[in-house]
């Protein structure tokens, strides 16, 4: 009988719960609506910057003020350069702020439908948190952050309710707490409405994170950035510099400039979005569903007769994959990435049938 | 009179000691001996392989498990490929394996003098460390950490010193300490020895952590990893899964299997760059500088007459950067990288003028 025996450095193991992503089926004839990932291309200046990179100076490090491209965003957001931090991916820059700014014995404060590496962040750094309930349409109920804590986060808009809260509402909680650090994670906010940047100089508790994941096509390239007053910033900068110098590669940092300078290109993909959206919205009534107003590339979908799961299931059988979250509150509730026309045109071409013939 | 107000949230910033990266002078024409790159391009079919990326799909997350990479260094070093951990540059995997393996109240061991991050990742995440001297001559001495502790960390080839110590030695001091996890950190092993490796299946407890930047010359690609058990390495995954899933980026990913696909020319660097080590070796005595036997692609000397401090004044002045620590027990020292054969050249011929001439 063979015995399992710990061995006594297994003892200190940090325990963690891992995430796990969504499934990246690799098979070319996949429709993917499951990762919120950005049906066009990056900006055509991508490619080009690519393509002459000099790789002879890939043996140096790259800068570690990662400056092109934070001088890049600040002058997009006309914000100061010294009011930008840049990261490895949103998720990088957000662990790097929780580890930074939530250092309080008082719990922080997130809603309990949201973004779910927020409590892995939190086991992670042993961090404490309460999750206020959102009300019964997934709306932030904004009294609840009208109390004692160590710090705030909230996903605007909300993944994976996709629900946009207005500029008045973050302010009102941001105003409520200007004893900790309030963030705001804007990782869809470009299919929105207003970003809470126009606040960072007001209130200097504010901290802005954003992606280059979403809205700028380079989920692949790993770029978040961070937005606030100077001494936020800063800390943030510290803690990376104590951690890890040299993060951005230089392919990352040379692809991150052309993407944002590129303004037209960028617009032009949002409205290209939000059409298809529009779009998906009626095709999705018409079905019978129901889904709250999305402020993302999503949409959080539940069906009046049919169970998500079931759903979920069928459509991963027919090859379309979407994500399906088997949690309180949103079992029956089925996340659908905004894909190009041709994907949407499929996955309704697939849901008229199947409904349609129940 | 202006009053500073420390605002109650700036009172729970993290406070860190933030480490200062070599000088990255931008200039075309410096001689840049400073932060141990290497002189060589990355192997030919890196450049080959980012020209001809499909840059549309930077749309789509990378794959989260690396899996290319790990497959392909698993190849390279006959190893599975679940005992293989890939990070963002191995500065990211030494901190992920910090805040994993390290969570004992007893203190971590490392050298006194060793590579700078080690004790700024103890002050990140509160971990308790001691610091046992290494001898006169800069040699490890292992019988100091023959004593009960929270995990050991030792550079071998050591920074900045350059010693490298005999694998029977690592293996005395991973034998003794069966009860915590030991690192290895092996950033300059293909310029010296053997790696401790080969001990990983004899030891559970052995993690051994090495780097794309230094011998493969991808110090601007960001690429670190670790061997070790398999307990060890789905450890170190969880981690990061609920850290950061997605971290290296597609053009990394790439570039990576290339540059260690291909043996031959890794070879060939490192035999070049040994050769030129040898040469500066000589040149070095000749004008009088004393240093330890270099397992390393740099040189650790002190000059019998002029001090260090002064040498890289006068070098910097004259455009040829070289690393000077203004620390305890080395303050007399200068790190100096092996350059390419024409930057050596320059080297020795200022040196040449500027001794003599004294």
């Amino acid at each position: 009988m063979r015995e399992e025996y710990i061995r006594p450095w297994e003892k200190n193991i940090r325990s963690v719960v891992p995430y796990v992503p969504g499934e990246q089926p690799r098979e070319k004839d996949v429709i993917k609506l499951n990762t919120n990932e950005n049906p066009f291309p990056p900006a055509p200046g991508v490619e080009k910057v690519l393509k002459n990179m000099d790789t002879d100076s890939l043996r140096l490090y790259p800068d570690p003020t990662i400056g092109l491209l934070v001088e890049e965003i600040a002058k997009f957001y006309q914000v100061e350069k010294e009011q930008v931090f840049v990261g490895v991916g949103s998720d990088d820059v957000l662990a790097m702020a929780y580890l930074t700014f939530f250092n309080s014995d008082k719990p922080i404060l997130f809603p309990d439908i949201t973004y779910s590496f927020y409590p892995v962040w939190c086991d992670l750094y042993r961090i404490p948190y309460e999750t206020p309930a959102l009300d019964e349409e997934f709306r932030l109920v904004k009294e609840d952050y009208y109390k004692d804590n160590g710090g705030i986060i909230i996903a605007n808009p909300n993944a994976p309710t996709s629900i946009y809260e207005s500029i008045s509402t973050i302010e009102d909680i941001v105003a409520h707490n200007t004893n900790s650090v309030v963030i705001i994670d804007e990782a869809y906010i470009d299919f929105a409405g207003e970003s809470a940047l126009s606040l960072i100089d007001k209130y200097d508790n504010l901290l802005v994170v954003q992606t280059f994941s979403k809205s700028r096509s380079m989920a692949g390239m790993r770029i978040g950035f961070a937005m606030g007053n100077k001494k936020l910033i800063k800390a943030l900068n510290d803690v990376k510099y104590s951690f890890n110098s040299y993060t951005l590669n230089q392919a990352a940092i040379l692809a991150g400039v052309e993407a944002i300078k590129d303004k037209q290109y960028f617009k032009e993909g949002i409205n290209k979005l939000i059409e298809i959206r529009k779009e998906a919205e009626k095709s999705l009534k018409e079905l019978g569903f129901d889904f709250p107003a999305s402020g993302a590339n999503f949409l959080f979908v539940t069906h009046k007769t049919i169970p998500a799961k079931k759903l979920y299931e069928v459509l991963k059988e027919n090859n379309i994959y979407v994500r399906y979250f088997d949690l309180p509150r949103i079992s029956n509730y089925l996340r659908v990435t905004i894909g190009s026309k041709e994907q949407m045109d499929k996955l309704f071409e697939f849901l008229n049938q199947y409904i349609n013939n129940k």
